[in-house]
């Protein structure tokens, strides 16, 4: 603290990440960080996009944004870029989700959504999941002036049907809507078809995980041109060039092979399920995950002491403090060689 | 205009970036993008990081602000990076300039900065420059919440020698003071060592200018621990991994090339200086620049139409609109044959 700081950096509670320990041998379940690598055309592209360091990139990324809409089947204007969906998302809480209502969201779901909220002097309000940990559509039928969802729901991984997303958009026809679709990938039914009959529709992506782009830091925004074009002008009042040419070149370079994309994502969805079933074996309940992570409790064992045991066994899972969540782990899916290490060490932990 | 944009959204006036056309021949001056190459390590070390691109970067760059702390003389905890100056900029508004009374600037500078301060609500107020276009020291005697200046300035590339910048913190010993360095390594002195004495100087820096990484961004600070300590906590409450791994990789090989940067950044001067003389040869007035560009008037034709002609001519020069900044064109230092296609093109128009 110090007397230069602004009034609001004073009231900051920042965002804590998953750590980044630069420890070899460590098995890192922690961040949900893709087991496999990005396609091997993304290298190739990078290394390409270094000839014209020198000059800036396309501050709209026209090419990378036609990449998107093609894939997607919208249109280049229905589609936004950002340095990770964190920027996306916040440019969102920034353009569209200050109201004069509040903004409402689960008790449980990604923990940055009440740090933008305070970031920006939006204000919120929680909607509990229910008994089971699920998102109920209807618990939000109240006023609010915008309504933030990730779906799959972190850290439960549990997803909800693309009908319930409808539900709740017909709802809320005049207020902003945004879906967080950032682990959607991994078994999840995406909204984007919804985008045509919905013009208050958000929907918000990342290269991170099911694409294993974590290190290039590309996100997305897919919508009706009108809510595009309020993320666009939030963007040209803070950076007008968020993607370097590398991310850009990467980016498109990941869209273009399918074929090792879903691959991959079949791939990571075979090993959930073989982690899941191993820590069910073990005595624990798992909640149904459509994500690259399963969110994990022992009905006899504290959720902190198993993630330090863990941690001592050089595992690395996330542990959130918080009533509701503090009995669990959130284990993000690993290759064979990390989920059989994990289910070891568990089972030397909970001595099954 | 869309009635689910946020108030604010419908408030804003984004900057306008100078124009990034894909069109090959163009002899490209409007956006200070360095005519040399980065350093040739910089390509090898970006292909290197494509290695891990599966795992997020680390959120503090620690590797990369080491570097820079050992590069000027500083400790890591007086370093902060982010997605290009203007992230870095953008920041210290939300940080440090957001205060009681209004922050001060020039009414003349980098147009950026009035549109971070309606997008953040920071109360501003300008200080005119001089006749000769020159910031006077002496116009920022009057109470202020915070001031921000570009040294050199810009657009006009006039610097003010370390001493001036001297007096202005010790007559504002309790008020942020940002100086913007994007273009210090082409002739200003930077205030780098008043950072000592000076625990309320916040100094910021790009590496597109002078390191030729426009197409990486990446951008820093300097200064006192606890002023960091607060753009760490913006930045954590926006995104946690604003350096992705080809930019931290990229920028920590560039620093290490002590030789090859201090050779581009001569070559750049000796061009600027055999352009800003071909344009007084042709009857131009051209402000003493420190920077990688000159502002350069000729007595008697328009800023606007002198660079509708240059266009006409395939060559991109920078105008602005403005009363006192119309007259005047922005022109980027570009290699030799850049320079003599200038020359040749403005000859032609001017008429000598």
């Amino acid at each position: 603290m110090n007397r230069l700081w602004s009034a609001l950096a004073r009231e900051l509670e920042p965002y804590v990440p998953g750590e980044q320990p630069r420890v070899a041998g460590l098995v890192k379940l922690n961040t949900n960080e893709s087991p496999l690598p990005p396609s091997p055309r993304v290298a190739p592209a990078v290394a390409a996009a270094c000839e014209d360091l020198r000059l800036y990139p396309d501050p709209d990324a026209t090419e990378l944004r036609r990449a998107l809409a093609a894939y997607h089947c919208l249109a280049p204007e229905q589609t936004f870029v950002g340095n990770g969906s964190d920027e996306v998302l916040a440019h969102a809480f920034v353009a569209l989700l200050k109201r004069d209502a509040p903004l409402l969201f689960p008790d449980v779901t990604y923990s940055f959504y009440p740090v933008w909220a305070r970031l920006y002097g939006v204000d919120s309000a929680v909607a509990p999941l229910d008994a089971a940990m699920r998102v109920c559509v209807a618990d939000y039928r109240r006023p609010a002036g915008a309504i933030v969802l990730a779906n799959p729901n972190a850290p439960t991984g549990i997803a909800l049907p693309r009908t319930e997303i409808a539900a709740l958009l017909d709802d809320h026809p005049d207020i902003p809507v945004v879906v967080d679709e950032a682990y959607v990938d991994f078994g999840g039914e995406t909204a984007v078809p919804l985008i045509a009959s919905h013009p208050n529709l958000l929907i918000v992506r990342t290269m991170s995980k099911s694409r294993a782009l974590a290190g290039l830091r590309v996100g997305y925004a897919l919508g009706d041109a009108g809510l595009i074009e309020a993320l666009r002008r939030v963007k040209d009042s803070f950076n007008s060039y968020p993607l370097g040419r590398p991310a850009q070149a990467g980016a498109i370079a990941s869209l273009a092979d399918e074929t090792y994309f879903q691959a991959s994502r079949a791939r990571v969805i075979g090993w959930r399920e073989g982690m899941a079933d191993g820590l069910r074996a073990l005595g624990f309940e798992v909640l149904p995950s459509a994500a690259n992570f399963v969110f994990a409790r022992h009905p006899e064992r504290d959720g902190a002491a198993l993630a330090a045991a863990l941690r001592q066994r050089a595992v690395l899972v996330r542990h959130f403090r918080g009533p509701r969540v503090a009995p669990y782990l959130r284990i993000s899916v690993g290759g064979e060689d990390d989920v059989a290490r994990l289910l070891e060490a568990m089972a030397e932990i909970v001595g099954a």
